[in-house]
């Protein structure tokens, strides 16, 4: 069995850059056309900022859809192949930076808001950009992360931290090798937060229409 | 059918005081016994106040548990059946308060904390256990809560507060009209806090041994 690790994460997006910007401009994912995407626009838009950075933007659809708002954002990705992708789709500033190599000095703009869509998905690289987003922000700024509710996406296994098998079920044929992902609970989410000095300033669970659970777990910091 | 209130969840309690003092005493709720009541223990404990308010403290086996640790615990119940029961238990300060009743002038002491260990089933009265909890605090002060995990206990219903009709199934056939109780979400809970002049000091999960899954959740918030 091959070890589960944030790098096996990056291996499997740089071999799937296509498909997923496929199924990202194709809607094809129903959760995030009908709860999520709104869910995290609104969350975003709601604490007013002028300046975002979006911290693994993907193909960049949330820097496009926040740009269109007015307001100024970043993305950055660690895959080089959905960075090109979301310089080539239109409007947003784009950096191809890995999770590891964010920083103060590398970012040397200060920012309102730092979000991440559903893009926190390994165990050290996030405990990295939960220690170097206060460092990127104003004062009183925030951090929203938006993440599969755990205690939704558990399943049988048991309801604690720990590396979990990946999988594509549900998308194209057209993926491959899926990423492991790193399992946290909620306790464990409000601690990254809390033990990286910021407090918490919402948390919300957008309802899935269908099935009235929680389509997703949305989580605020605010610098303290 | 009836209609669901907070007057119906003391109606409740009220007829079965004998029976939950009994359930208590013989420790016949097992995830009490191999789970919740040392975490609530020592969620309270880990803090070191020097003195407890315990609210809707029932028959008073937190109040005992807690004075045993040297800590100045004052007992709260609305139920007269509970408090003399408590009283005759043994050790610890009782005073029969409803909720509704709860007032910095009523509680003339300012405490270091205060806890609701599954106390809080209804509406309108938890509302006011949460506007007036930080008004009975030291500057600082903590106020612990205990209660079914939200996403774990929804059940089939849709994820949305609201009242529920209550069950008995699970304990002895002494209970009778079981009492129904409000459901809140996550966000809710912490939206209580939050409104109420708290910030939110720590969530906590604890596992239940035998499902892997958490046995009940446990959030900590300090006034601002």
């Amino acid at each position: 069995m091959a070890i589960l690790s944030d790098t096996q994460i990056l291996e499997s997006w740089h071999k799937n850059v296509d498909p997923w910007a496929d199924a990202i401009a194709e809607q094809s994912i129903p959760s995030r056309v009908m709860v999520t995407d709104q869910a995290i626009i609104h969350a975003v838009t709601a604490l007013q900022p002028q300046t975002v950075i979006d911290i693994g933007c993907g193909e960049g659809w949330l820097v496009r859809a926040l740009s269109e708002r007015g307001i100024d954002v970043t993305g950055t990705d660690a895959v080089a192949g959905l960075i090109e992708k979301a310089r080539s789709a239109g409007a947003g500033r784009f950096e191809q930076i890995a999770y590891e190599d964010l920083s103060a000095s590398r970012i040397t703009q200060r920012l309102d808001l730092a979000v991440c869509n559903f893009s926190l998905l390994g165990k050290e690289s996030v405990e990295h950009v939960f220690a170097t987003v206060p460092q990127l922000l104003n004062p009183d700024g925030h951090f929203v992360v938006q993440t599969l509710h755990p205690v939704i996406c558990c399943g049988d296994k048991p309801y604690t931290d720990g590396w979990r098998e990946g999988s594509w079920v549900g998308f194209s044929g057209d993926f491959t090798d899926p990423a492991p992902w790193y399992f946290r609970t909620i306790e464990s989410w409000l601690q990254l937060f809390l033990d990286n000095g910021m407090r918490i300033e919402q948390m919300q669970e957008p309802l899935h229409p269908d099935t009235g659970q929680p389509a997703s777990l949305i989580m605020t910091g605010t610098v303290i």
